[in-house]
This record gives C-alpha cells, structure tokens and sequence, in this order.
C-alpha cells in the first residue's frame, strides 16, 4: 500500500485555452506545437470549405454538412457550435484516443465552448488567456487590419463581457505583448504544477 | 472596471516544501537558492546551540529559551515545535515583511508542521516531496550514515504514517534519485502556475 502511495500517478490532463478574440490563442499554441512536447493538439472538425493551402486532418477535419450532422446525433462531439453558416466542433474519439495514450490534450476555444467543456468534462483544466489591458487588446486588434471600425467595437465589448467570466476559468494567463516565451512558459508551468496535484481526475469521456 | 479585471494580480505565495526525513527537502531548497529567483527562504528560530560554521541569521536565529518563550507569548510564531530538548520555530515578522516586499515566501518543514501552517493560514500553498519508492528512501537513509539500523526502521515508518497524509497537501513533487533538477523545475512550476489561479487568497498574518 504505501508503495503504491510513494508512486504518485500521472493521469493525462484535457486542457482548455481560451480567452477573448485578439488575446493571441492561435500564436500560442502555434508556439506550443514549437517546443516539440508530447501534446496532442486537438484538431476541430469544421464543415467551411479549406481556405487555399489548409491541410486535411493538419488544420481541420473538412466534414460535410451530414457528416457533422451524423456526429452530433451520435453523440460524438464534446462541444461543437455554429459560426455563421457553418459548424465547428471537438471529435470526442480524437480527445479520447490521445488521452488513452498518455498525452495531455490541449484545446482552442472560445469562452462559451470553454464552459460547455467545463460541463461536460469537470476535470478539464480551462486557461483564460487576457493581455494586459483593453488598450492592447484593442491594438492587436486594429493590427489585423480585417477588422471594420465597427467589428473593432464589438469584439472589444464582447471581451469585456468575456473577462466577467474569468473567475469560472482555474487559471488567467496575461499574454504581454513581445512575450510570446513567457505566455507558453506559464502555460507549460500550469500543466506541469497539474501533474503534481494531490487530487487528480482522471478523466473519461 | 474592465481595466482591472485585464490586470490580473500577483499575490505573493507562501509555500511550504514538506515530506518524510530523506526525501532531499534541504538539497532541493539549496538548489533552488542557486537559481536566484526573487524567493524569500525562511530563517528558522532555534534554541539550540549553533555548530560548528553556523551563521546566525543565515542558517538559523539562534536565541535562548527565555527569548523563544517570549515570541510564543507574543503570538510571534507562526509554527513551532519541540525537537529533542530545543524549540525551533518559523517568525512571523519574516514572513510578514517578505510578502509585503512582494517576494514569494518558501519554507521547509515537516508534515506535522505543514498541517498546523495549513490551519493558520488557509491561503499557503502545500508541496509534499517523495521519493518514487520505499525501497529509495530507505536508500537515500542508510546512505546518510549517521543513522543505526533501528532508527532507520522508525523513520520508514515514520515516511509511511506520514505518506498516509499526503491528501492534506496540494502538491506532490516526486524527487527521482540524481534528477534534483527536474524536483526545483516541478516546484518552481507550481509557483508560476499558482500565480496564474484566477481564484487567489491574499494572505494576511
């Protein structure tokens, strides 16, 4: 018994990254995939046609409307939703097989999908990434330049509601500008402090 | 209002390194002083007498039975206790003053020690060390060479009792024999992460 208690477990950890658009989530993770750790990076099935040089199976699983619509009746998305025209969601047997073979899961989304996983899986770990001040947040998203004066507006007001829920997420991650390292370091040192948690969940899906 | 929800706080921490006699409590904290990170490590009190090298205020306080007394009395101490015929014992002041400069507080102690900080102050941050067996324990002892065969009996023991506690903690930091690197990395992770907790105790003493 108490050999069994000296061998502390290390159970594979689901972990959300979220935050308000323009916070940097898709730089982060593209840095994360850098560092060569042994994550599995979900990749989201989505029924838009690929944009020129997006990759099957790389960038999305590319699914028809019915294919998605079988997903969803079968039960096999963990969290899906409609953008614009079309879906986007989590294949459930992805997260799952990766989870089976010891790797920490690692996932993009948005503040409502975040709390839909929360729901659903409660050992999820839920990341708020923030900047580090609406200013900021505001010029990077100016910087995009895809951005109308009035898209500009919204998104910043959408944040501000985003950020009343930050207290749901467990951790807050400021992504300060020019500091990409720090923002993956922190994120790493979350998920590395998680493995040594006394009370662990193992998660099922 | 936003604003200040876009800059999330750094509480200073007060982590206490606890876990079974021979696990590397104090090799790890001296390798975690070579890093020189902005940590404040506690100056334990003791009445005993000082050995041979010893410098007062580095290694310990050394102060007389009347002087420790008074600290007791004076509520002074935020854990104590009675090892052979001496007090030792953690001042408050110290700790005071180095969360108010900022710094993140690190302490070493045992379980017992761990569990009364625990109760006096609910916002600290538990670590438990451990070794990844019995068996190593046992090694890392009779390795010390100051300990007889029923002393080293009692201290297994002692690491199995104290193994049974190891749920009161937060964190569980296994230290793999020769990797005290990889024990200073997990430890300083969990700092880092803790500080990302969008839920934070600010700690008062």
């Amino acid at each position: 018994m108490a050999e069994t208690l000296f061998n502390h477990p290390r159970y594979p950890l689901l972990v959300v990254i979220s935050g308000p658009s323009g916070v940097g989530k898709d730089a982060a993770l593209e840095r994360l995939k850098e560092r060569h750790l042994p994550f599995h990076f979900v990749v989201t099935a989505t029924t838009r046609a690929p944009r020129p040089g997006e990759v099957y199976g790389e960038d999305y699983f590319f699914l028809s409307k019915d294919q998605f619509a079988e997903m969803i009746e079968e039960d096999e998305l963990l969290e899906y939703a409609v953008v614009y025209d079309d879906f986007k969601g989590v294949p459930k047997q992805q997260v799952r097989d990766a989870l089976n073979s010891g790797k920490d899961v690692l996932m993009r989304l948005d503040v409502q999908g975040a709390a839909t996983i929360r729901n659903v899986v409660p050992g999820a770990i839920t990341i708020f990434m923030s900047t580090v001040s609406e200013a900021e947040l505001a010029e990077r998203l100016s910087m995009r330049n895809t951005e109308t004066a009035e898209s500009l507006k919204l998104r910043i007001a959408t944040a501000r509601k985003e950020l009343l829920r930050l207290k749901e997420f467990d951790y807050c991650v400021v992504n300060r500008q020019g500091e990409l390292d720090e923002t993956v370091d922190k994120i790493i040192a979350i998920i590395e402090a998680e493995h040594c948690r006394t009370h662990q969940r193992q998660i099922s899906l």
